[in-house]
Protein backbone atom coordinates (compact mmCIF):
# COMPACT_ATOMS: atom_id res chain seq x y z
CA UNK A 1 0.00 0.00 0.00
CA UNK A 2 1.18 3.74 -0.83
CA UNK A 3 2.14 5.33 2.08
CA UNK A 4 2.53 9.34 0.78
CA UNK A 5 -0.16 11.42 3.11
CA UNK A 6 -2.97 11.98 0.54
CA UNK A 7 -3.26 8.24 -0.29
CA UNK A 8 -3.22 7.30 3.12
CA UNK A 9 -5.95 9.75 3.78
CA UNK A 10 -8.09 8.49 0.79
CA UNK A 11 -7.57 4.25 2.15
CA UNK A 12 -8.85 5.63 6.00
CA UNK A 13 -12.01 7.00 4.10
CA UNK A 14 -12.22 4.11 2.01
CA UNK A 15 -14.36 2.63 4.32
CA UNK A 16 -18.38 3.09 5.82
CA UNK A 17 -17.66 2.36 9.34
CA UNK A 18 -14.47 4.65 9.21
CA UNK A 19 -16.83 7.33 7.29
CA UNK A 20 -19.63 6.52 10.11
CA UNK A 21 -17.27 7.47 12.69
CA UNK A 22 -15.72 10.57 11.34
CA UNK A 23 -20.10 11.79 10.43
CA UNK A 24 -20.40 10.91 14.60
CA UNK A 25 -17.14 13.13 15.64
CA UNK A 26 -18.34 15.78 13.57
CA UNK A 27 -20.77 16.43 16.08
CA UNK A 28 -18.26 16.54 19.35
CA UNK A 29 -16.05 14.34 20.54
CA UNK A 30 -16.93 10.64 21.54
CA UNK A 31 -15.16 7.76 23.60
CA UNK A 32 -14.49 4.47 21.72
CA UNK A 33 -17.58 2.90 23.94
CA UNK A 34 -19.87 5.53 22.29
CA UNK A 35 -18.39 5.30 18.82
CA UNK A 36 -18.70 1.03 18.96
CA UNK A 37 -22.43 1.69 20.02
CA UNK A 38 -24.09 1.76 16.05
CA UNK A 39 -22.23 -1.36 15.48
CA UNK A 40 -22.74 -4.53 15.02
CA UNK A 41 -19.24 -5.22 15.60
CA UNK A 42 -16.44 -6.21 18.61
CA UNK A 43 -14.49 -3.43 20.23
CA UNK A 44 -11.59 -4.67 18.83
CA UNK A 45 -12.56 -4.21 15.15
CA UNK A 46 -14.10 -0.63 16.39
CA UNK A 47 -10.13 -0.11 17.71
CA UNK A 48 -8.41 -1.29 14.17
CA UNK A 49 -10.93 1.22 12.50
CA UNK A 50 -10.14 3.90 14.90
CA UNK A 51 -6.51 2.97 14.78
CA UNK A 52 -6.28 3.31 10.99
CA UNK A 53 -8.30 6.64 11.05
CA UNK A 54 -5.49 7.92 14.05
CA UNK A 55 -3.14 6.46 11.32
CA UNK A 56 -4.31 9.10 9.04
CA UNK A 57 -4.25 11.88 11.42
CA UNK A 58 -8.08 12.47 11.22
CA UNK A 59 -9.18 11.39 14.50
CA UNK A 60 -7.26 12.31 17.58
CA UNK A 61 -6.95 11.33 21.35
CA UNK A 62 -7.94 14.01 23.89
CA UNK A 63 -5.46 13.77 27.45
CA UNK A 64 -8.78 14.69 29.37
CA UNK A 65 -8.35 11.82 32.06
CA UNK A 66 -8.95 7.83 31.78
CA UNK A 67 -12.04 8.14 29.17
CA UNK A 68 -9.59 10.09 26.42
CA UNK A 69 -12.20 10.75 24.30
CA UNK A 70 -11.26 10.94 20.21
CA UNK A 71 -12.34 13.83 18.16
CA UNK A 72 -11.90 15.14 14.46
CA UNK A 73 -9.09 16.40 13.01
CA UNK A 74 -10.41 18.07 9.84
CA UNK A 75 -6.69 19.06 8.23
CA UNK A 76 -6.45 15.68 6.24
CA UNK A 77 -9.98 16.15 4.70
CA UNK A 78 -8.83 19.72 3.57
CA UNK A 79 -5.79 18.60 2.19
CA UNK A 80 -8.16 16.16 -0.11
CA UNK A 81 -10.26 19.11 -0.93
CA UNK A 82 -6.98 20.82 -2.23
CA UNK A 83 -6.18 18.26 -4.36
CA UNK A 84 -9.97 17.73 -5.36
CA UNK A 85 -10.38 21.54 -6.14
CA UNK A 86 -8.01 20.99 -9.50
CA UNK A 87 -10.85 18.46 -11.02
CA UNK A 88 -13.71 20.99 -9.34
CA UNK A 89 -13.32 23.38 -13.06
CA UNK A 90 -13.34 20.10 -15.18
CA UNK A 91 -16.70 19.29 -14.11
CA UNK A 92 -17.97 22.63 -13.67
CA UNK A 93 -17.18 23.49 -17.32
CA UNK A 94 -18.77 20.41 -18.43
CA UNK A 95 -21.91 21.10 -16.45
CA UNK A 96 -21.46 24.55 -18.23
CA UNK A 97 -21.37 22.94 -21.68
CA UNK A 98 -24.48 20.92 -21.36
CA UNK A 99 -26.51 24.09 -19.82
CA UNK A 100 -24.90 25.73 -22.76
CA UNK A 101 -26.40 22.80 -25.06
CA UNK A 102 -30.01 22.54 -23.02
CA UNK A 103 -30.44 26.12 -23.96
CA UNK A 104 -29.31 25.74 -27.07
CA UNK A 105 -32.16 22.84 -27.96
CA UNK A 106 -34.69 25.13 -26.04
CA UNK A 107 -33.76 27.84 -28.62
CA UNK A 108 -34.62 25.87 -31.18
CA UNK A 109 -37.81 24.28 -29.87
CA UNK A 110 -38.84 28.03 -28.82
CA UNK A 111 -38.49 29.39 -32.66
CA UNK B 1 -12.98 -4.63 0.64
CA UNK B 2 -16.52 -2.56 0.83
CA UNK B 3 -17.92 -1.83 -2.57
CA UNK B 4 -20.31 0.73 -1.89
CA UNK B 5 -19.50 3.21 -4.79
CA UNK B 6 -17.98 5.77 -2.27
CA UNK B 7 -15.84 3.53 -1.23
CA UNK B 8 -14.91 2.03 -4.28
CA UNK B 9 -14.37 5.94 -5.51
CA UNK B 10 -11.79 6.09 -2.54
CA UNK B 11 -10.07 2.98 -2.78
CA UNK B 12 -9.09 3.47 -6.34
CA UNK B 13 -7.79 7.49 -5.88
CA UNK B 14 -5.78 6.06 -2.79
CA UNK B 15 -2.86 5.47 -4.75
CA UNK B 16 -0.17 7.91 -6.43
CA UNK B 17 0.13 6.34 -9.91
CA UNK B 18 -3.90 6.07 -10.39
CA UNK B 19 -4.01 9.45 -9.04
CA UNK B 20 -1.10 10.66 -11.67
CA UNK B 21 -3.06 8.91 -14.97
CA UNK B 22 -6.50 10.92 -13.56
CA UNK B 23 -4.09 14.10 -14.04
CA UNK B 24 -3.24 13.05 -17.46
CA UNK B 25 -6.54 12.15 -18.56
CA UNK B 26 -7.63 15.52 -16.93
CA UNK B 27 -5.68 17.30 -19.71
CA UNK B 28 -7.22 15.19 -22.74
CA UNK B 29 -8.42 11.95 -24.08
CA UNK B 30 -4.65 9.14 -24.16
CA UNK B 31 -4.26 5.86 -25.20
CA UNK B 32 -2.95 2.97 -22.29
CA UNK B 33 0.63 3.36 -24.11
CA UNK B 34 0.99 7.36 -23.90
CA UNK B 35 -0.47 6.85 -19.71
CA UNK B 36 2.10 4.00 -19.49
CA UNK B 37 4.91 6.30 -20.59
CA UNK B 38 6.12 8.64 -17.29
CA UNK B 39 5.96 5.12 -15.01
CA UNK B 40 8.59 2.53 -14.55
CA UNK B 41 5.80 0.04 -15.10
CA UNK B 42 5.05 -3.17 -16.95
CA UNK B 43 1.70 -2.15 -19.10
CA UNK B 44 0.06 -5.32 -17.10
CA UNK B 45 0.53 -3.25 -13.98
CA UNK B 46 -0.53 0.08 -15.99
CA UNK B 47 -3.42 -1.74 -16.93
CA UNK B 48 -4.18 -3.06 -13.56
CA UNK B 49 -4.66 0.38 -12.20
CA UNK B 50 -6.81 1.42 -15.02
CA UNK B 51 -9.05 -1.26 -14.34
CA UNK B 52 -9.33 -0.20 -11.05
CA UNK B 53 -10.20 3.58 -12.11
CA UNK B 54 -12.92 2.19 -15.12
CA UNK B 55 -14.70 -0.09 -12.31
CA UNK B 56 -15.15 2.89 -10.19
CA UNK B 57 -16.03 4.80 -13.07
CA UNK B 58 -13.58 7.61 -13.14
CA UNK B 59 -12.22 6.47 -16.38
CA UNK B 60 -13.78 5.14 -19.52
CA UNK B 61 -12.95 3.95 -22.72
CA UNK B 62 -13.87 5.87 -26.11
CA UNK B 63 -14.76 3.73 -28.91
CA UNK B 64 -12.48 5.04 -31.67
CA UNK B 65 -11.03 2.56 -33.72
CA UNK B 66 -8.29 0.14 -32.25
CA UNK B 67 -6.47 2.24 -29.83
CA UNK B 68 -9.18 3.34 -28.01
CA UNK B 69 -8.39 5.98 -25.75
CA UNK B 70 -9.28 6.37 -22.10
CA UNK B 71 -11.25 9.55 -20.83
CA UNK B 72 -11.64 11.14 -17.43
CA UNK B 73 -15.11 10.94 -16.08
CA UNK B 74 -15.37 13.07 -13.54
CA UNK B 75 -18.96 12.36 -11.85
CA UNK B 76 -17.45 9.72 -8.96
CA UNK B 77 -15.34 13.04 -8.31
CA UNK B 78 -18.84 15.15 -7.81
CA UNK B 79 -20.31 12.32 -5.19
CA UNK B 80 -17.14 12.93 -3.33
CA UNK B 81 -16.77 16.33 -3.37
CA UNK B 82 -20.65 16.24 -2.29
CA UNK B 83 -19.39 14.28 0.59
CA UNK B 84 -16.63 16.26 1.45
CA UNK B 85 -19.06 19.19 1.47
CA UNK B 86 -21.02 18.36 5.18
CA UNK B 87 -16.74 18.21 6.70
CA UNK B 88 -16.24 22.00 5.11
CA UNK B 89 -18.51 24.16 6.83
CA UNK B 90 -16.45 21.90 10.23
CA UNK B 91 -12.89 23.37 8.88
CA UNK B 92 -14.14 27.01 8.01
CA UNK B 93 -15.91 26.99 11.38
CA UNK B 94 -12.09 26.40 12.48
CA UNK B 95 -10.44 28.86 10.67
CA UNK B 96 -13.04 31.20 11.63
CA UNK B 97 -12.43 30.68 15.48
CA UNK B 98 -8.85 31.12 14.70
CA UNK B 99 -9.04 34.04 12.38
CA UNK B 100 -11.34 35.69 15.64
CA UNK B 101 -8.75 34.22 18.39
CA UNK B 102 -5.70 35.97 16.42
CA UNK B 103 -8.03 39.13 15.87
CA UNK B 104 -7.96 39.06 19.69
CA UNK B 105 -4.77 39.13 19.94
CA UNK B 106 -3.80 41.35 17.62
CA UNK B 107 -6.15 43.96 19.59
CA UNK B 108 -4.66 43.53 22.95
CA UNK B 109 -0.94 44.37 21.71
CA UNK B 110 -2.45 47.03 19.74
CA UNK B 111 -3.74 48.49 23.27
Amino acid sequence: MSTDPLSTTLHALADPTRRGILARLATGEATVGELAEPYDMSMAAISKHLKVLEKAGLVEQGREAQWRPRRLNPAPLRELDAWLGEYRKLWEARLDRLEHYLRHLQGRSDA
